[in-house]
């Protein structure tokens, strides 16, 4: 088998979202946790464009963007699907993981927002979000893929736990139990699924990270 | 076989992704076009998260997104595939095609500029992607996936029609012939293959459409 390399930084749910991939399949890899403040040449050469993580390395074929790569290894190892068969399913799954990416509403709540107007509103849209993928995508399933984690729980990994460290710094609650009782459960049944558990940031180290990039952007905000 | 609806708009690039994929698998369809001012009730339904066009309703299945359309009907009729069989392939497609979507320069640059510097901003930016595309995407290949036209043509069918229209209207040429060489050659590849010939909006009323929106635009801003 050719050799697999995972470019990424830990704190990133882009580079989980592959590494849970890669776990569920049981596909042993290489992690190579990037400097973001100074990345390897071995990122900017496979990643010219965006030089972002996660890349993952195949032999020496490069594969950027996380959905991508989970599309890519879904289809190079097909243990454990990571999407639905049927092309219906997996239209709808494509689906909803582009409403995901669309919503990255977490990082405009916290940074995004100059004025109490904004930040209201991005509240608001955040709410409505999850209103949406409870209501419209996960419904009474225990995973949102069905009985099985697969691509759109890993999609929405974010919500699982750098939400809640979000909801943390900022004091405010978007996934309140009571408001979003389906959601919120599916939040604690990802969490524990072993995989996931046991390739997970550490909460207060991302909590760190999250309160200084926050801090930055209030400081030149003020200026 | 069972109907297969097509939902759409005339003047939409998005729309046209779709109706070239079908035609060029010979798949019989059903055109539905939508009063943007006016939707039906069957888009509506079909789509409403985002009530847009296109939707393709195969039986009474809804598909929406032109690109996750286009994987779909990939996956339902083989014949004629729009995007690679190889996995890596497909991936290095994916990602180009994310690349297209993320860089809409034509309406930013013709709708979005409130200031000249705005507006040469948004013009580097297009030169940029168009760059990129050219050297790092096209190649010297006839098209983008090769000597037939695939998804990821497709993808880029705004550059070889839209572009143009809108280049009209702002008395400003991105696409030089004598710039972009193989880009230029492209479009004239793209544009005289029969199918994509023969499924294009007209020029004239695009360009009347688009003047309608600019003046709109340009009228709501000077309020």
């Amino acid at each position: 088998m050719e050799e697999v390399k995972l470019h990424g930084m830990w704190a990133s749910p882009f580079v989980c979202r592959v590494k849970w991939g890669l776990e569920l399949k049981g596909i042993p890899y290489e992690y190579v946790e990037e400097d973001i403040s100074n990345k390897s040449p071995s990122l900017l050469h496979y990643n010219p464009l965006y030089k972002k993580v996660p890349v993952l390395v195949h032999g020496a074929k490069p594969v950027c963007e996380s959905i991508i790569i989970l599309e890519y290894i879904d289809e190079i190892w097909p243990q454990y699907p990571l999407f639905p068969i049927d092309p219906f399913d997996r239209a709808t799954t494509r689906f909803w993981i582009k409403y995901a990416d669309n919503k990255l509403f977490g990082s405009q709540l916290l940074f995004g927002s100059r004025s109490r107007e904004e930040e209201e509103k991005a509240k608001a849209e955040a709410i409505e979000f999850l209103r949406t993928i409870e209501e419209q995508c996960l419904g009474d399933k225990k995973f949102f893929a069905g009985e099985e984690i697969g691509a759109l729980d890993l999609a929405f990994g974010g919500i699982a736990h750098w939400l809640p460290v979000l909801e943390q710094i900022t004091g405010k609650i978007l996934l309140d139990a009571d408001e979003f009782p389906r959601l919120y459960a599916w939040t604690q049944n990802f969490k524990e699924a072993a995989v996931i558990r046991d390739n997970l940031p550490d909460a207060q180290k991302l909590a760190g990270l999250y309160n200084a990039l926050r801090d930055k952007q209030l400081r030149s905000a003020a200026q």
